[in-house]
């Protein structure tokens, strides 16, 4: 075992719990760290201790926000009427990125996933329903393809379909740049079943 | 850009400085870190802080330590007779998980680098070369075989030589368990170099 002092080795345990970090990535981290200056590590610890403390989620939509609705649900020059259901707040960005999307959010915070012990009640799904009132046109479910995904765009597009709110998903298929050749057969499968008219 | 509020945006620039950590994983990182319990993340800051500042370099050899000195230095078990000289605290566990070496150690904290203006005096030489009285019998040269660390390593060596202090460098060859066929051929010029008879 290494001879580090108590609190380096407390730090390594610390920046190893991260996601996508391992012991050694924690290792050259926490050195960088002690190598930094003390205002910069303090600014490090501030931001850190700030983002969680000055964050909560939008009690419409579940997005991140500093008030009590975010920025989005906020904006009167968004759609309304289009609510795209996403798992992450992450999703969120991508969605924005394309800059094509001009209606609102819910953000699930997860999805259904009998396995792991979380069922619909664990999810932001209750919140969705209460939104849909008659101002709702569309409700554009961007789950990831996945089972769980998949399995949770298929359960609230059967809640919502009796209140008669017309309900989608996004497409699946090959990305664009992306070669037929290396696709995989479920890929090209949704790919086939999605095709449109030329 | 992504539309984040502003603590998490600063955060996400905190953690993109780090070493390694790009824009994307600084995302991963944050919205982690949002998710982390509350007392979790305080941990997390506690530690950073705390790192930086109950650490501090110890007086003999400039390797971490918690007091004056370090837990090498102060260790009589330890044979003083004989000094390792390292770039880095973190060169001293590699040499530790080795548990062969009983000496002691010498950091630098970097090399000579005369293009990024680093001196001889910017690096910790001075305090080497006040370590090395009678007692003295070796000093190990173990910089990295780099450009910067072979300059650093002559330099020093010119300056304990005329002390009448052994001096010697690590060897370097082929690493074990590596294959000559795809050695550099820099790597293996020195493995011939120091070739020993069987």
């Amino acid at each position: 075992m290494e001879q580090y002092t108590p609190p380096i080795t407390k730090l390594i345990e610390e920046l190893a719990r991260l996601p996508g970090i391992g012991r050694k990535s924690a290792q050259r981290l926490a050195f960088h760290i002690l190598d930094m200056k003390g205002s910069d590590v303090t600014e490090l610890a501030k931001a850190i201790v700030n983002a969680k403390k000055l964050t909560k989620c939008c009690k419409i939509c579940g997005n991140y926000t500093e008030s009590d609705t975010c920025n989005i649900c906020g904006n009167v020059r968004r759609d309304h009427s289009i609510i795209c259901v996403v798992e992450d707040v992450r999703d969120i960005s991508a969605m924005e990125r394309t800059k094509e999307y001009k209606g609102v959010y819910h953000v699930l915070h997860g999805t259904i996933a009998p396995l792991d012990g979380i069922g619909p009640d664990d999810i932001n799904i209750k919140n969705l329903i209460t939104r849909l009132n008659t101002d709702v046109s569309e409700v554009i479910l961007a789950t990831n393809p996945t089972i769980e995904g998949e399995a949770t765009a298929v359960y609230i597009s059967r809640l919502i379909k009796p209140i008669g709110i017309k309900t989608t998903r996004i497409a699946h298929g090959i990305p664009v740049g992306g070669d037929i050749e290396y696709a995989d057969e479920v890929t090209l499968m949704r790919a086939l079943e999605g095709r449109r008219e030329m």
